[in-house]
């Protein structure tokens, strides 16, 4: 914590995306570069999969796709590294107001996300209930428990609340989710 | 190795990669698909970023994009976890035969390793040089060594035979890059 309070000083780029209401993907893109700039941890967000089908080389430099296709991810979106951990999670909103419907996840994302738990990662979600304003880290080993404890196909939020860890709204980081991690998996307290 | 020797029974997906001269991209995909069908690591190639500018949306589903643009990617092509420890590396292939060129490596794709390194994972290039068919791993720290010492713009074969470490060719994983990292860090000898 104080790395990251004690880091502020030396933060310039990001201020841009102070305002309230962006979209969790920009509040965690900035979150991100917030951590690369200040030397807190390396984690992206992949790029969006895509067959290209048709493309145009007027020169090799210069080539345009005129034909792609998204792809089904095989993975989640965010990876990288922190104080040497593997990091691994999938970020979502949804704009229900008391649950999280799990069509918003992909199967093989849970397979994966449990693959990097088994391998030493640290695996999660990141879910977002736009219309309430809160925004929640669930450990991959806890969604595992509810989906072998339950047959819903959605998350309520009241789950979330009891088994869930809240990600508080900051200035910088917007989305502190490495806050929730050093509590859970570095010996700090929730 | 004696996990992976012993997965060997239980893989079967990848026997269609088997066939010699294929690109290295190629045969790390076969590797990375074989290390995860076996367990030995989830380690996978990132989608090629792309800035899409036109799609055509026909239904929700149906989305075809029209035009897009290759952007430099931020970051290198691969990352993953094995045994707990985050790894993370570039790959590329040259046809000449005594050096490599490094302009075939961005410099922030390098300033990325030497990130990861810091940070603590496992950070390299893969070069292989094809006429003669060796493929060798140079880690991160080695090659920040090579641009402290050298102002060279190309890093000669003989450096990586000095002190890279080759990657010997195997029948399954074709590139069995993870053999090295074994031994140079945990625990074996190269």
């Amino acid at each position: 914590m104080n790395k990251i309070m004690g880091a502020r000083t030396s933060f310039r780029n990001i201020n841009t995306y102070a305002n309230r209401g962006m979209s969790l993907e920009a509040d965690l893109k900035a979150s991100n570069d917030y951590y690369l700039a200040n030397d807190i941890a390396v984690i992206y967000k992949k790029p969006t999969p895509i067959t290209i089908s048709k493309v145009n080389y007027p020169s090799r430099a210069d080539a345009v796709i005129k034909e792609g296709y998204f792809r089904t991810p095989s993975t989640t979106d965010y990876n990288g590294i922190y104080k040497g951990k593997y990091i691994d999670f999938e970020a979502k909103e949804t704009k229900l107001k008391t649950s999280f419907p799990l069509n918003n996840i992909h199967p093989h994302q849970i397979i994966h996300l449990k693959k990097i738990y088994k391998h030493g990662g640290i695996g999660f979600l990141i879910v977002r209930f736009t219309v309430i304003n809160k925004t929640f880290l669930l450990p991959i080993e806890t969604l595992s428990n509810f989906l072998d404890e339950s047959t819903r196909k959605s998350i309520p939020l009241s789950y979330f609340e009891k088994y869930g860890y809240i990600i508080k709204d900051k200035y910088n980081p917007r989305v502190d989710y490495l806050n929730v991690i050093d509590k859970l998996y570095f010996g700090g307290n929730v």
